[in-house]
């Protein structure tokens, strides 16, 4: 389920680093690692702190530039910690494994780490599409890179097992509400409360507001969507048959 | 917002291993750090992979047992990795997070995690009250210890940033519906929804399935509750007005 990601570190400077990196992957099931010119590698400091995922650096890939790297990924993500003048489309590991990871099945997705001080320069982060960025102490933000690549992939294990689980429920693939049909049901959620005389003009909006914030919560999907919007209808027909 | 919990570290045997633990408790906001007779400490190694957060092994205690270590707690966690023949109240990270962590706030919590290479003894575990299991691959599943610790705080970081914002927003602290509440729901439900009309018996029970995992789904507080009753009482009104 986790084949299509890729863990990419550039330049990066310890080789117990790297064996870090492929520990931490083996622990949440994901083996594909590309490293673009490392300072050491292979080396025996890598090989000690991979402590048993040492499979992971055997195969992994060596590679001289990032685009060689990312060439066969359609979906690139940058993890960086330094908030940056330029604004670039952001997200949570979290965000990313829920929403970006297994949108696709046909996906490959590359994500890339920078060099342990100085993480990646401008120049690479053009070749990304999102910025990961993990919560953290804005006072002390740098994560050490195995720890960083440990939470990435973490939240990608724990989001293949709810996708896993999904799959095997009857919800299916079915497809999210998106935000218009959303907002169709929310005009038509009012109309039949004001149809049903629930709706007093005062507290109109609160009551809304609280329903959205019901709602929105549960991310219905669009069979779910129809089955709300069918009791609005009945519920309304009664009224006009009144 | 973290200043009630404490990492316990017991017998660890790589110095390098407490500082990369102090490095990973700093970037998550949490500084209480007690170690359970380490083997060397304190240390170069130590303070070289803590990378900044010396801060936290300055003022870590130093304990000789366990017992004196959670002295002062009133919710004992046990990190472990293996399958115990014995069956203890286990937890994933995120359930800790989101469900106990920040439950009352008056509670001092531990977060213990043991030696390297063989975990905790039967008899560290007997003195607590949850398991806690990270998720990950079950055939490698021995996450290095800064890492492991990495996961927790990082799962206790966000649940701190979500519970904020739940307490900014007007959801406030208002209870959640209890499993009762949620039936005595779905029993109006289902009458009001027979009374508009828009059962139909041989649907009904996919019809109510349906709903149950929406509804489920969203945990619904007391208030939220109250709302959505309200409609189900407006609408039977109307029909037996009709």
């Amino acid at each position: 389920m986790l084949s299509h990601i890729k863990i990419v570190l550039v330049e990066t400077t310890h080789p117990g680093n790297i064996g870090g990196v492929a520990r931490a992957m083996k622990n949440m099931n994901i083996s594909n690692l590309c490293l673009v010119s490392p300072k050491i590698f292979p080396s025996a400091d890598a090989t000690s702190r991979a402590s048993g995922a040492d499979d992971i650096l055997a195969k992994a890939t060596v590679c001289s530039t990032l685009q060689e790297a990312i060439a066969d990924c359609n979906i690139v993500i940058g993890a960086s910690a330094r908030c940056r003048s330029i604004s670039w489309p952001e997200m949570s590991p979290r965000e990313f494994a829920e929403n970006i990871a297994f949108s696709e099945s046909s996906n490959k997705i590359a994500v890339i780490f920078g060099r342990e001080n100085s993480g990646l320069k401008n120049n690479e982060l053009d070749l990304c599409h999102f910025l990961l960025r993990i919560p953290c102490n804005s006072d002390y933000s740098s994560l050490n890179i195995a720890a960083a690549v440990q939470v990435v992939c973490y939240e990608l294990f724990v989001a293949a097992d709810q996708q896993e689980a999904i799959h095997i429920g009857d919800r299916g693939k079915t497809a999210k509400a998106t935000a218009i049909q959303m907002e169709s049901f929310y005009t038509h959620l009012y109309q039949a409360l004001t149809d049903i005389g629930f709706m007093h003009p005062d507290k109109s909006k609160t009551i809304m507001r609280r329903l959205r914030r019901i709602y929105n919560r549960v991310e219905l999907d669009i069979k779910e969507l129809d089955i709300l919007r069918g009791i609005l209808r009945m519920s309304q027909n009664n009224q006009r048959n009144e």
